[in-house]
């Protein structure tokens, strides 16, 4: 049971500062300085407070209410964790800001004051929640009431710096930072701003361990048209760093001295900014001219160079590896009848141990997720030791996992069947394959808003009358986040030019189904997008599909299938046994060999 | 050769009066006071001005430059139309007035005049261009330029108005009237303007002839919670008609006396508007407050009532019968070696005299479109006097035409092969039809914005490397205009809950493909959205295809197609043969048991 009179004390500590500083309501995003995905400890404060830990989720408090919204893949999980806290869940069918911030204006009576630490609002949300206030006479009050409730708070992270081999980097840092510069040019900016620590780490060819999964390390970068500031706690970088950084133009500064250095910006002075990306505390104070744009980085780095690809590929023959390894071992654990030890803890360790043998693995790419049976229904469940869930009997074991390694990050989903599976669960295994195989196969013009194409991967679910409430698909970083920008297979992005397919991004494919409180299905691979070819209607692009690790077959039933559509598995398993057999032997041999067996057409 | 001087010695003249109005320049847009598709005469500024007759276009003139946008539709069109015309045609990539506004605000200097007729901009237009016009401080003048310098224009049209039967209009005007009303009160209006023709035709159950093709009438409507008064020529209503409005508490007013009725309205009054079915000129002397959405009656009209769907089915088949008869006649004049005589201009006069025979006929929906060899290539292609074109030798036939008729609108393409086609029509005229058969077969969730699914029909001719520049289908009105809101099965859609596909729509479904200078493919059925089944996953809809005519396997290479696509490719043809072979005789018999023989598969 969650310790429910905890939660209700901090609801009653947040209800009396939010009194003292004269606020209505309280808006609790899940975000810190750097709009960032993974949240260091200390900017964890709706999960203090309300017990929800999950990814994404809005938290809004007023004198009498305290409700948490939450996208649809995490319904079920929110529902549970928020029992007894004092705090009820609402289902936003699209972003939970927007319908937290909707309901925030309604409630409000006319006048409102509402508190947020305007560190955690990006600018173009202060500008969206200002607009929304504006009709109400409301006002946003800029105060962090969680700096005196939150008595344990944690410090923020202190792990080094590191900087990239060359081989890994494959284009240097000053390289990186002149193709910046010459964007900033045709924007008429004299300063960009960048506080995306993916973007900050991608520019400066450097990784660190601030936070889970993601290898970043919390910071700003200033650029002028001849300096280039880094602000980032000093004790994280070393002499030898701060000198390699040196010598490509690169200072350094404190991090927290980015307010003072941006507040002294002349008012002639052009800055560049991403308002998605750079928050309110930071901009509030500038009183140089602006312009709003997604960040070069963010375009730069989605399109990954020739070099990147082929450490990339290297990176994905290892994964494969790994996973042979480890699926053989699962099923041999699975086949011995007396597996009352098989749980989906240990799939995750075993997992993650088999991957660290590997090459250049740095770190899970994210929290695996190993579902069996019910649990898989909540897309993004993760097992704790009160879900973990013995593996045994008859069932789908859903396996969501991913790898950082130098030279590239690799996310993958496969189902495996334990015991018998029912004709329903084939059929809607089935149904997901064709899905992700419908795009796998793709050919579009380039430029095409990623959001364009989700339908296609969902027809074949759709046919079906089923569905799945998140996007098909994510940008994938290099050696960086698992999830990035600027291109989203999703019927809910943005439909920009921004978020066009062009060569060089690397994609996920995941299309999935969730029978709640039955079973869940979803298959991923990542895709990396690369010319198709040129016409008189244009250039187009396809997909080369990355991710080497057999589909088990015994989830599908094959006379659902198309001929072409099981002529694409078996070209899809004869590449994987390639690519694989010389890396694997033994047990993960064989299971190789097994599991890429041609399905009869 | 289009007659140049003309051309030029009328911009000259806008040039003067442009002067005269202080106006630095002038934007012309192709409007009405309706926000109409097809204009009246009377409104065709732009046309008379540049000598472009095409749909749609926006012209912008300055004192030293004069430019047309078109979208992709009319850029071989208006290229040649311009020709010598002192207009310069410029390509717009989406839509033509947001293009020609951009050019606009960007050549004007400071403090810029532009000159505009706000009866042919609507709301929404007005706003966008203050919007563009207030950086550079730029302003609008209102006024007419052409009331002096079109010295011959025509009369506005004065055709009667008539009431559908009872059994067409499916209906009955005051249970439209009282469900538009209950619209208006969850928005919180009092009162409701209409000014889309389509709109008022169809909560009226009136049809008009003011303009060609579409079966409306000039007028305006404004209700409130008591009362309806429709504003139109009165003379175009006969006495007993006024009566038959009286008995369902319409009231009619001369059409003129909208604006002073508006400016009547009180600083109390609520009055809901569709921002982009209004224009200007009427709102801008309106005190009243405004709440902005789209028309009710654009979303109850979209969706066709079961009893509008049996009368449809019905003229569908008549309509089938007429192309049979048609189509029957074609080949035979094709086959005639000496078809010498057999032009464009004459197809469209043979087919619509054959829909003319037909029970309920009452003029085409479109011009048709009948356009041999490079004709086709331009997508909305009419033949002239000029242009026609004799039928002969080897080419592919592109004829997509269409029949008003009391109880259905019909739109319909196929492509008819002339002597002999090379491997590469076959393949173009293939790929066209996949696309066609992919958007055929979908069943999406309920309220899928459209947009969404264009990739759908799109990704058999992207996988070919070749695409189309216009959407993939349209809504349909019920004996309305052939063009019709809110949904568009387009890419440029916005993806808004608006355009959501709901059961009860008419959508066509016409992929394409045009080689520009050789040839052009378009295959076009209409499809009606239905319930398609619920599950946990929610409602889902799926498409009857209305449309009843073979598509001729002569331009097809099977060998490319699926053994599925086949499949339904021979069920359309036997539920074609089915539902026609007891209307049609002799000759049209014979060709309908012969085009719809099935494929082997």
């Amino acid at each position: 049971m969650p310790n429910v009179n905890l939660y209700r004390e901090r609801l009653t500590c947040l209800r009396q500062a939010m009194a003292q500083a004269g606020a209505d309501a309280c808006l609790i995003l899940s975000a810190d300085p750097h709009a960032s995905e993974y949240l260091p400890e200390f900017w964890q404060n709706r999960a203090w407070l309300t017990g929800f830990t999950g990814s994404a989720g809005t938290a809004v408090v007023t004198e009498q209410e305290a409700r948490l919204w939450v996208d649809s893949r995490y319904w079920i999980a929110a529902e549970k964790a928020l029992s007894g806290s004092g705090f009820v869940m609402e289902k936003a069918q699209g972003n939970p800001q927007q319908a937290a911030i909707e309901w925030l204006t309604q409630s409000l009576g006319n006048q409102g004051v509402v508190a947020i630490d305007a560190q955690t609002l990006t600018l173009a949300q202060q500008i969206h929640l200002n607009d929304q206030l504006k009709p109400i006479e409301g006002q946003i009050k800029d105060v962090d009431l969680f700096a005196d409730i939150w008595t344990d708070r944690p410090e923020l992270p202190q792990q080094p710096i590191y900087a990239l081999t060359p081989e890994v980097a494959a284009r240097s840092r000053a390289d990186k930072i002149a193709l910046v510069r010459t964007k900033m040019q045709t924007k008429g900016a004299t300063h960009h701003l960048i506080s995306a620590l993916d973007d900050i780490a991608w520019l400066m060819n450097l990784r660190g361990r601030d936070v889970p999964f993601n290898p970043v390390f919390l910071s700003h970068v200033l650029l002028d048209a001849q300096s280039a500031t880094l602000f980032t706690q000093l004790s994280k970088l070393s002499p030898a760093l701060i000198e390699q950084l040196a010598a490509d133009g690169v200072q350094v500064q404190p991090y927290e001295n980015i307010h003072s250095v941006l507040s002294q910006l002349l008012a002639d002075d052009v800055l560049l900014v991403d308002p998605n990306k750079v928050v309110a505390s930071l901009m509030n104070a500038v009183c140089a001219q602006t312009v709003h744009a997604l960040n070069p980085t963010t375009t730069l780095k989605a399109r990954k160079t020739t070099a990147e690809m082929t450490n990339w590929r290297r990176v994905m023959r290892h994964d494969g590896a790994a996973l042979c390894e480890f699926f053989a071992w699962l099923e041999h654990a699975i086949a011995e009848r007396s597996q009352q030890w098989l749980t989906e803890i240990m799939v995750d360790e075993v997992l993650t141990s088999c991957r660290a043998s590997q090459p250049g693995f740095v770190s899970r790419s994210f929290a695996t997720i190993a579902a069996f049976g019910a649990n898989a229904a909540m897309p993004h469940y993760m097992a704790t030791q009160k879900s973990n869930t013995r593996i045994h009997g008859h069932g789908l074991l859903l396996i969501d996992s991913g790898g950082q390694y130098e030279g590239g990050t690799t996310d993958i989903t496969r189902m495996v069947p334990v015991g018998n599976l029912s004709r329903a669960q084939r059929e809607d295994c089935t149904a997901v394959l064709q899905g992700m195989i419908a795009l796998s196969r793709l050919r579009v013009p380039q430029g095409t808003p990623a959001g364009l194409i989700d339908a296609v991967a969902r027809a074949p679910l759709w046919a079906r009358l089923v569905d799945y409430g998140h996007g098909t698909g994510h940008g994938v970083g290099y050696f960086l986040n698992v999830h990035e920008g600027p291109q989203s297979i999703s019927y809910r992005a943005p439909i920009v030019p921004e978020a066009g397919l062009q060569p060089g991004m690397v994609t996920s494919n995941e299309p999935g189904l969730y029978r709640v409180s039955h079973w869940g299905v979803r298959i991923e691979n990542l895709l990396h997008c690369q010319a198709a070819g040129d016409s008189e209607f244009g250039s187009f692009v396809e997909f080369e599909t990355l991710t080497l690790c057999p589909i088990d077959t015994r989830c599908l039933l094959p006379e659902l299938m198309r001929p072409d559509e099981i002529e694409w598995l078996n070209a899809y398993h004869a590449e994987v046994r390639g690519q694989l057999e010389s890396l694997v032997s033994d047990d993960a041999l064989e299971w190789l060999l097994e599991r890429t067996q041609p399905l009869s057409v």
